[in-house]
């Protein structure tokens, strides 16, 4: 019988282990356009917090008392869909579970066979294939539009979506400053081809950023990619050069905490002439998917683009790999191996 | 000989009266390239203040002991310059004082004679025909792109960029929700087309704005047009739509107030997709020009778009006139008439 990680309390600030359980799903016969799955690897991410509040966004809630969902790469058992059969390795959406019935709400894609030949695991597509890697090119390319020889600055460069900017930035010949919580973070991140690094926990970042850029010969930033909010984002309107582009992907340091963030250079965005863009992947995924495949596959394949994954073993592991998120516990992609 | 008005100490936050000194010009002969002109209007505006510090903006410092400048209309007594006559009027930078020598670093344009002889008034050109109407459309139309039917939320709406924002949101078939503090500043902003008027001085601006969205029937605004800053900045972060866009025109909350703003809704970028942007009217002026003269010429021609004026009398008034605007003093454009 599978079983389901499901919400039973809506958290206040950080989530705990409170807010969920491991409860059986009922057995259930195989309907048309549905397909019976046994689930291989789990993606947690931070942007599921925002989904365990009762809010409107653009993620829907996760309901009380029922199932959580989130990315997943599973094995088709049983198969009442056209075009897949029993073995195929699938990307879906009913994630937080060791396996069950999928329909077509949940989105089931079947992994490109090319690419699993070649070599490729299939957890990449919950990672630099997927969910993190699209949104660290989208924001990157598309939103920032950061171009050759451009200062790039990017927080929580240490992590899933972080590290591949890193990595993306450093294959187009940009210069990359990375900002990551202790030494051994920061460490990966300049291995991964990062200019320099910022340490945010030996000491407040804007000194450490200014020292950075100065070490570099550069006058500021081009581009900052925020997964981080707060004090990241202020520094990086201090040292916004004229006409910089923010892509706003994440702000971690406030999913939990209601307080205001204090931001001193805000009102550099007048002078420096700051844009300042909030995205998010699946509005744009879908229009450059073919090009993004393309393009991060090749990255990938020449090794320009890799990742570390950090992995918890077995279903009752999800609900701390998620929280570890929020403890910076993880070092690029956070999994739960099943 | 001509006076003009001097800066010689930096003001710590607000400016005072001390930072100024009104002293004689120097008598010069005229030499190739260069108008005598007596001045008729001076122009005071909120962006000057940044010109007061010794830091680097992008409108140069005023230099200590040295005449102040800014936009001026003027009446030519003198030209050695091709394509001026005495008689002429011209907008030019050498503001700040009565009259005196004007070279070409001050930029003189000469008024077009069709507008004037069909009975625009020459300081037009300092506010709807000029900077402040100038940056009203290019924020508006440019920055923000804003579309009719759209909900636009203007923040010091009774301002002379404010209030030209209004009026030019109307005559495009949006709905527009303008601040401004007082209720002669708010009658002002209802008379001039303003769907609804919010009283930042009569309380919290957030509580006052979604109060006025659902009296609309309007979800949330599509558009902000910034003058000020904190929390009005916050409140609009905090009522966005979807794919909102914020043209960033001025902070005028924080230009004398090293304090951090506190944003509780900046978070909002991100599920909302928010694009905030900042801009100066002189990086997009040039390339729009034409357009802008023509589109705003007929906007004041139809009394579509119209203006109140602040006066202040004679060159001694000019340091006064200048800190009433940041004490909210004026009703439209400030000015000074020599």
């Amino acid at each position: 019988m599978a079983k389901a990680w499901h919400l039973v309390s809506r958290p206040q600030g950080l989530p705990t282990m409170d807010n969920f359980a491991l409860r059986d799903l009922p057995d259930q016969p195989l309907e048309a356009n549905q397909l019976r799955v046994r689930n291989r690897w789990l993606s947690v991410d931070p942007y599921m917090r925002g989904r365990m509040n009762d809010a409107k966004s653009y993620a829907a809630s996760f309901q009380l008392g029922e199932p959580m969902t989130g990315g997943a790469i599973g094995e088709v058992v049983e198969s009442r869909m056209d075009g897949f059969a029993p073995g195929d390795l699938i990307l879906h959406m009913g994630g937080w579970r060791d396996g069950g019935v999928i329909g077509l709400d949940l989105m089931p894609n079947k992994l490109p066979r090319q690419l699993l030949d070649a070599g490729m695991p299939p957890q990449t597509f919950l990672h630099n294939m997927g969910l993190t890697g699209g949104t660290a090119w989208i924001g990157l390319l598309r939103v920032a539009a950061a171009k050759p020889g451009e200062t790039v600055f990017v927080s929580a460069a240490a992590g899933a979506v972080g590290s591949a900017v890193v990595q993306i930035a450093k294959a187009r010949e940009m210069t990359v400053i990375g900002s990551a919580g202790g030494a051994e973070k920061c460490a990966w991140v300049a291995d991964i081809g990062a200019d320099a690094a910022v340490d945010y926990k030996a000491g407040p970042v804007l000194p450490q950023l200014a020292a950075a850029l100065e070490g570099l010969g550069k006058p500021g930033i081009d581009v900052y990619f925020d997964n981080v909010g707060g004090e990241h984002l202020d520094a990086a309107f201090a040292v916004a050069n004229d006409f910089a582009r923010f892509a706003i992907c994440g702000m971690i340091d406030v999913y939990n905490d209601g307080h205001p963030q204090e931001m001193k250079y805000l009102i550099r965005t007048i002078p420096a002439r700051i844009r300042m863009e909030g995205f998010i992947y699946t509005d744009q995924f879908f229009d450059c998917m073919e090009e993004f495949y393309a393009d991060m596959g090749a990255l990938i394949a020449s090794g320009a683009v890799t990742i570390r994954e950090t992995v918890h073993d077995g279903i009752d592991a999800a609900p701390e790999a998620f929280l570890g998120l929020f403890a910076g516990e993880n070092i690029g992609k956070m999994l739960v191996r099943i």
